[in-house]
């Protein structure tokens, strides 16, 4: 469990963090915890060999790679029952409806209508008659990636017992930038750097922003979905700086 | 989803409903509807072929044979998720600190120090140098199988933030009860009645409670256990006259 939740970027918790920073709120590393552990849990499932099947993770052999598949299996389970108990644990927050609202958020945005229906969705296009079109691929993103990275950034917000709106309107535009970078890296990245399998998406025949808007065109809705994330911060001011260069972050980066 | 949920005892709802009709709480369905969710994303992924590779469960084809390996790992990861929405959702108590407890401990019963920890102390055992202790495979119900039981019987106090100590000894007594009986079933059952593979703990050289007691050792461990069950109950009186049938139940059951 500890090896799953290594070496990663870190985004969802570090959007955890800086979202309850607006809110003057600073002990909210137990719920960037859980959100990093649902997040290394989805990955040692889709790395699984009955999944996307691969061997390469964060730069290193993947869980069922080191370990075996029923091991993976295990982790996976474990570390999403960890992530609700730490939510669930006081140290989260003192107040029990703060800790019930994360709760009931995140097995939301992580269950059957969120990032298990979009990995499902995933892999359904595998074998699908034709290609998605670009509005399919983009709510399947929205599932599949997107919801996790909304619920991490809405998440300050849930802990001050604050509207959740601009947040959730930068989240959902800095989503779609992130997984628009992960295509594009997935085409130019240098796979050293990435620490995964890169070059998966053509070789699997996936209808990809790159396949569908070109090199350039996803670049360029790329920026102007960074341009509207940082739009919906108006309302924080000065104080969401950290956020504005998080989202410029996520469409510059190599891995 | 719906499929995986279909067809089980029910044991663990029952025991959540009628705790908690112990307290006069009449609303425990959304709770025990929780813990049958959980329960069976652990029979889907510990069916799977990496794990104990069953295809018969319920007296039907289990999820990954119905579907596919890749469906069975999401259709489990999906209903653990289920099961901490449906508690931590306002249906299941009006009381925020009561939903934070059921999450908090059923995360805990169902994660890396529970449910989880036994089955990979199950899988481990199968390659284990020597078979295991009694105080061993004690353990590992305590955690497989103990941990799910004790969690739905102790759900009704919870609900009513009423001691949950005498539930818990029933709990641990019948726990222990349910598995000795399952590893008799194991070995005297009818497969048709039990609607799964049965004589698998002897193929596969585990260490059970027949083989370690014999047979007749075994079933007056289990009724002796049952005792301990019902006599845990006292504090209830007359109100705990259903729990106390379920006790019998447990170890006279055919599947």
């Amino acid at each position: 469990m500890a090896y799953a939740c290594q070496g990663g970027k870190g985004l969802r918790g570090v959007l955890v963090v800086e979202s309850a920073r607006l809110f003057d709120i600073d002990g909210a590393e137990q719920a960037a915890a859980a959100v990093e552990a649902l997040h290394a849990y989805s990955l040692v499932h889709d790395d699984l060999p009955a999944m996307d099947d691969d061997a390469l993770r964060r730069g290193r052999p993947t869980v069922h790679v080191a370990w075996d598949e029923a091991t993976a299996i295990l982790v996976g389970d474990a570390l999403q029952a960890l992530a609700f108990r730490l939510l669930a644990d006081p140290g989260c927050s003192p107040d029990p409806a703060v800790r019930a609202d994360l709760v009931l958020s995140l097995a939301t945005a992580s269950g059957a209508a969120g990032m298990v229906l979009g990995q499902a969705q995933d892999i359904a296009a595998e074998t699908a008659a034709q290609p998605l079109s670009l509005a399919e691929v983009m709510d399947l993103q929205r599932n599949k990636t997107g919801a996790l990275i909304r619920w991490s950034a809405e998440a300050g917000a849930r802990l001050a017992r604050a509207d959740t709106a601009p947040l959730s309107a930068y989240a959902g535009a800095l989503g779609l930038a992130f997984q628009i970078a992960d295509d594009i890296l997935d085409v130019t990245g240098d796979q050293e750097k990435a620490g995964k399998r890169l070059g998966k998406d053509e070789g699997a025949g996936k209808a990809t922003f790159v396949g569908l808007l070109g090199l350039d065109g996803a670049a360029a809705r790329a920026r102007s979905l960074v341009e509207d994330a940082c739009d919906a911060l108006a309302p924080y001011g000065d104080r969401a700086e950290t956020l504005r260069e998080l989202a410029g972050f996520v469409i510059s980066r190599e891995r």
